[in-house]
């Protein structure tokens, strides 16, 4: 399985800026992503600590796929270009994008 | 469902050091971190690429918790500080570590 992981960043402007980017990226951008071609699964979490440093992450969104070339695919579709489009305005400079790929073959046999 | 999680960077010494991490992690790490009181599921990811700039990081684990207090209760666990004791070991200054919450009301009805 291949992970497109986004992670962001504060915005600044306190609490009532980070309320208006999560409003915004419920209400206008994971809609465009989940008509994103290929896409398996979608997931959001928001950091509420980090343990021994703070961090300046808020929140972060798993998008998986079957593999890289279904990846390459979504992220190549109109709809990934107009979601794309979408996060430089609502959250422009905040979000690291990640491929992952799937290591369970690190884990406890019992874990996997 | 309170989620850890780890994210680790590149260690120095190139290819053979980033080999030499993975495979303390596998053999050394995570069957500690797999008895860790309350732990619900535990996942790695490598980290193969950052789209639109590089990344530093290599390997991404997910280790799930019912809720916080369960979490917090597996991190006082001399399971957890055994696990840490032996990432400051193979991994010194290398990771990050993230508490998340669940954020499933962000996502399209469909996707949760």
């Amino acid at each position: 399985m291949t992970t497109l992981l986004a992670l962001f960043r504060r915005p600044e402007g306190g609490a009532a800026a980070l309320d208006a980017f999560e409003h915004a990226y419920a209400q206008t951008h994971l809609p465009l992503i989940a008509a994103t071609p290929g896409l398996r699964s979608m997931r959001s979490d928001r950091v509420v600590e980090g343990l021994g440093a703070a961090t300046d992450l808020v929140l972060i969104t798993a998008m998986t796929f079957d593999d890289r070339a279904t990846l390459d695919a979504g992220l190549a579709s109109e709809e990934m270009r107009v979601a794309g489009r979408n996060l430089r305005q609502i959250a422009p400079g905040l979000s690291t994008l990640l491929v992952l790929e799937d290591a369970s073959e690190l884990v406890p046999v019992d874990w996997r």
